[in-house]
C-alpha cells in the first residue's frame, strides 16, 4: 500500500524528517512519500493559514489519488484541507488531529492537547467540537514556541513536559496528545520523563496515529462517507 | 454606520436583489453596499466551493476595512471565510449561520434549519456543533434544489412549506431557520403560511439575522474577540 | 419603532440612567421609554425576588402592547418574567441574560459571565442551561457587591476587572458578559482597561445586546414561537 | 414525620383525592396534610399560571415550616415556586418534576414524559435542562386533555396507553413518567396495559416519586444546598 | 417491606455496622438485613475487584428474591453487579453511587464526590457518564486513603473535610457525595463542619440514598425497566 | 507482533473463521492466534453473559500478556473484561465497540449501530456514554437474530440491509458499524449492497477496526493509560 504525506507548507525542508517519522509507524507493506506545497503558507498557525494552504493542500490530494495513492495524511493538526479533500477523493484523508483525538479516547477519557501557541486553542475546540468529542478534552496547553522555532528540541522537551505535568495534576487529564505535527519524534521521550515522574500516561504523537490510521482504513477497504462528502457537483469555479 | 456585504461567489448577477433584502433590514443611518467575487465558485454547495472561495472572501473583507466599512456580512448559510476574516480585520465579521443560529435561539430553544440541499448536512452540524448550540437544532432538512436554480421561486416555496411543516411535526422544531441566504424575500410568506396552517412559528432569514446583528455589534462598539481571533503572524505566504 | 424597557423593581430611580444608556444603543427611529414597577421587589438578587416581580413584570408588558409599544426589554440579567410575559404578548420580550449570551456566543465560543453576587450562580447556570449555550459558558463570577450598592463605581471598576482577568487567565474566558443589568456604561472602559492588560476581549454589555436584539426582530418581522409560548388558555385566575 | 402537599391551585375539591394518592406513598411515620391555594390560578397549564402562583404557593411552605412540618410537596409537574421556596426554608421541598426524573433515570437511561398539552413541552424540556438530565429524555408527549378535564378516566387511559406505546416504540423509551400530577391513580394500571402489550416498562407517578423522595431526604437530614438556594436578603418588597 | 443488603466483599466484619446505618434510614415497616460474599474481594477498588466480586454478588441478589426480599441494595459505589443483578430478578436492585448522585442532583445541579482512592476517578466517571448526569459532577477528589483503612476515622475526617472544603471552594459544588459506602456514619458531622466553616451543603451518604430510595420503589410499587434489562436468554454458562 | 484473540465464549467452533477474519487485516509482520473459554457463557447477550465472562477474559489477558502477545482483541462488541484487563496487564487491550465506534467517527459524524438483538441497545448506549462519543450515534437498530443463530447468513444479509438502510434514510446515519463481532466478512457486502441502493456509506467491521487499531497502538509504543487503569492493589481474593 502506498501512502502519501502532505507537508502543507511552502518548504520542503523537513519532508526528509518527516518521512523517517511516518516511515517508523508503517507496516512493512506500507510504502510512504512526502511531498509539501508549491504555494501556500511557511507555517500553519492560524485560520488564515489554514485557508491560504486548504486549496493547494487540496490539490495534492487529487494528485495523490491520481498517482495510485492509497490514502492520505495532511500533517498538520489544524485538519487544513481535510474536509475539502474527501470530497474530492474516494481514498482516505486524514490530518492530524483527528486521529490523534481519537487514539487518546481509546486508552483514556480524559486526555489534554499540548500545542505550539495559546492562539490555536479556539482551533483545537472547534475541532474537538466537530468530531463530538468535546467531552474527553480535558485541555489544551501551548509550549508557546512558534512551529518554525520548533527545532530547539530542548526548549520544547522542556516546556512539553512542564506543560504535560500541569495537564495532568491540574486539568485532571490521563493522557497527553501532541497539538503539532512539527513535534516530531518526542512523544516515547516524554512518556518516558512522565513515567519517571510517577505520572505513567500515553502521550500521542499525531504522525503515529494518522499513519497508523491509514493503515486501519485501507486493509479494512474502509474510506470516508460519501453521504458526509458527496462529491462536489460540477459548475464554473475560477481560482 | 456603513456595511458591507460579500456575495462570496464569481456573479453579481444577485447583487442588486441582495442589495435590496439587505437593506430592509436596516436602520435608516446604516449604509449597504454589496460586492461579488472576482475568482472563486459560481455558487457554495460543499466544503470544496467554500476552500476556493474563502482567500477571496477574506481580501474583499481586508479591503471593507481598508475602504472604512464597520462591519462585514459574508451571505454564505456555511459562514466559509468567517474565521480567517475575524483574524485579519478588527471591524466585526459574521456569516450567515450563526447570526440565524443564534436569533432562533432566541426565539424558541427547538429549530430546524431548511437548506438547499441534503448534502449539507453535514456542513450545518458542523457550524452547530462549533457554536455550541447543537441542542437547539431540531433538524437539517432540504428542499433538493440546487442554488442556483432557487429562482424558481413557486417550486421553493412549496418544498420549504412542506419541509417546514415536516421539521414542526415530526421534528419537534419551534421555529424554522432558511438554511441558505440565497432564499431571499421568502420568510414572512413562509411564516404567514405556517401560521395559516395553524403553526404559529417565526421563520427567520439568514439576511436579516446578519444585517441586524451588526447594528448591534457596530451600535455597542463590539467585535469578534482578539483572543479568539487574534492576527495571524507575519510570515511568508505565497498564493 | 417603539421599544419600552420595563425596569423590574419599585423605584424609578434608575430610569434616567437606564434609558440614556438604552438610547446609545438604538437606531434615530428608535424610541426608547422606561418604566419601573408599582409593586415588587427593591432590587432583584434571589429566586425569591423574582418570582415577587414577575406578576407585576408581565402586567407591564400586557400594557406595553397595549401601548403600541414594538418590543420589551425586562432589564434584569434573571430574566424573571421573561417566559410568561412571551405567553401573553405578540411583540418580542427579551431580558438581560439570553440576547447576552447569545451576542457573547458570536463573538467566540468561550465567554464568563461576572455578575453582582455568588450566589447567582445557581441562576445564570439555569439561564444558560435552558437555552443550551452551557458548552460556551466558561464560568461565572461575582464582584461581591450588591445591587443598591453598584453605584460606588470605583470599587465596582476595579473588581470588575479583577474578576475579568481571572475569567480569561484561569477559566479560559474570550470574552466577557456583564451579569447584571446595573453595570451600567462600563462595558467600554473595562474592554479598553483589559485590552491595556493584554486581554484584547470583548465585553458585552447585557442592554447593548437586549435594545440591539430587539431592533433586529422588529426589523426582521419577528417574535418568539407561538408554538413555544401559546397564549395562556381562560381560566379563572384571581391575584 | 409530617409532610405538607401544596395543591398549588385555587380550590380544595381535589384535596381529598390528592392526600389519599399521596398517603398510600407514605411510610407508617409519616403524615401527609394537603392544602390548596386562596389566591392563584384554576390550573396550571403555562409559564403565565405559573408566575401567578408562584407567591402563593412560597408563601404556603412558608406557613409549613412555621407549623412544623418536616418537608413539603408542590403537586405540580412545572416545579413551579420550588426554587423560590427552597430560599426562604430550610426544609426541603420538591415539585413534581425532579422526583419522578431523577427516579426514572434510577430504572432505565431513556424515558418519555406523557403529559397532558403539547404546549407543555418547553416547560419539560426547560425542567430537564436545568436538571442536567436532558440526555436521558426521549420525547415528551402529550394526551391533549386540559388538566381540569383530566376526570374522565376513560378517555384519559386510552390517550395515555396510546402515547405511552409510542414512546416506547417510536422514540425509544425504556419507562414512562406521567407528566402531571393530576393524573392520580393511573400509573399502576397503565403498567399493566404495557406489560400486557409486551412492553414490560416502568410507570413512574410523580406523586410517588415526590412524597418517596421527601421521606429520603427527611431520614436522611437532608434539605436543598444553601449555596444554591440561600436565604434571600432583606430589602423592601411589596406586593 | 424486607431490604436486603449485599456487602460485596469476602468479610462479615463490617456487617454489623453496615445493619446499624441502614437501619437509620429505614421507616418503621422496613426491615434489613446484611449478607455479604464467600467468594471474591476483600474490598473493592479498581475494575479488576469489580469484575471478581460480580458474580457472586449476583448470586446472592438471586438468592434475595427467592428468600422474598423486596429489593437489594449492593453497597458499593461502584456499582458492581447492579446491571447484570437487575437482568436475574424482578425485584429493585441499586448500587451505591446511582441513588447518591440522583438525590445530589435534587438538592442543587453541581456536586463533587470525595472517594477514597484518586484511582476511583475513572470509574465514578465512568458511572456518572452511563447515568446521564456529567453535567451535574463538579469534581471527584480523594481523601487517599485505602477502603480497608478508613476505619482510622480521625485522619478520614480531617482529609474529608480537606477535600470537600476545595471541591466548593474551587471546583463550584454546591453539595458533597461521600463517595465510598465504607464512609459510615460521616455525613452528619461533615455537613455540620461544612456548615460551621460558612459552606453550608448538603453531604449525601450513599447508604442513605440506596436505603431511601428501595423505599420509594417498594412503596410504589415500581422496579428496574424489563425493556433495559431483560432476562438473560437461557443458554448454556458454566462457571 | 503478536496479536491474540481471545473469543469470550466457551467453544472453539469460531476460532477458525474468527482467526481468517482477523488475519485479512493483519499486516504481513502481524501474527495472530485466537484463543476461547474454557469456563464462560455459550454467548454474550446480556450484562449477566458480561460478568460470567470477564474473571475468564482476564484470566487469558493476562497469560496472553505472560506468553509475549503485543496486544489483545477481546472480541465481543460489549467490550466485556476489557476495563479489567486493562489494569492487569501493560500491553494494549481492545473490545470491539471502542474501536469501531473511534473508527467510524473519523469516517463521518453520525453512524449508527446494527447489532444482533434489541436488548443489546442499553449495552450499546452505554458503552457510547462511556466513551464519550453519544453526539455521533445516530441509533441502534438490531436484526432480531441471536448471537448463536447468525450462521444462516441470508436471512443475516437481509435484515442488515434492511436496518441500514432505515438507520441512513430514518434515523440520519452517514454510515454503519456492525453490532456484533459475530457479523464475520459481512462488511464489504453490505457497503456494496448499500451504495447500489444510492446509499454511498463506509460500514465498520469491528474486528478490522479492533485488529487495525492494536496494530496502531503497537507500532506506536502506546498502551491504555496506567492513570486511568492502574494496577489493582495486593489483597485477598478468592474465586
Amino acid at each position: 500500500m502506498k501512502i502519501r504525506v502532505v507537508v502543507p507548507i511552502i518548504t520542503d525542508r523537513f519532508n526528509e524528517e518527516v518521512h523517517r517519522e511516518a516511515a517508523g509507524f508503517a507496516a512493512p507493506d506500507a510504502e510512504i512519500d512526502v511531498v509539501s506545497l508549491k504555494k501556500g503558507p511557511a507555517s500553519i498557525e492560524s485560520f488564515y493559514d489554514e485557508i491560504l494552504a486548504a486549496p493547494f493542500i487540496t490539490d495534492e490530494v487529487i494528485r495523490a489519488e491520481g498517482e495510485k495513492c492509497d490514502g492520505v495524511f495532511i500533517t498538520c493538526f489544524g485538519d487544513p484541507g481535510v474536509e475539502s479533500s474527501r470530497e474530492v477523493v474516494d481514498i482516505p484523508v486524514v490530518g492530524g488531529f483527528q486521529p490523534a483525538a481519537l487514539t487518546a479516547s481509546l486508552l483514556c477519557d480524559r486526555w489534554s492537547v499540548v500545542t505550539v501557541l495559546e492562539r490555536l486553542r479556539p482551533m483545537v475546540r472547534h475541532n474537538a467540537r466537530k468530531l463530538g468529542l468535546m467531552e474527553n478534552l480535558a485541555s489544551v496547553r501551548a509550549v508557546d514556541i512558534p512551529v518554525l522555532s520548533l527545532e530547539d528540541s530542548r526548549l520544547l522537551k522542556e516546556r512539553l513536559l512542564e506543560q504535560a505535568e500541569k495537564a495532568i495534576q491540574e486539568d485532571g487529564a490521563e493522557a497527553i496528545v501532541l497539538g503539532c505535527t512539527g513535534m516530531l519524534g518526542l512523544a516515547q521521550s516524554l512518556m518516558k520523563e512522565l513515567a519517571d515522574a510517577d505520572l505513567p500516561v500515553p502521550v500521542v504523537d499525531p504522525t503515529a496515529a494518522a499513519i497508523g490510521y491509514l493503515q486501519v482504513l485501507i486493509r479494512a477497504g474502509l474510506a470516508h462517507s460519501k453521504l458526509a462528502y458527496p462529491s462536489p457537483p460540477e459548475k464554473k469555479r475560477s481560482f
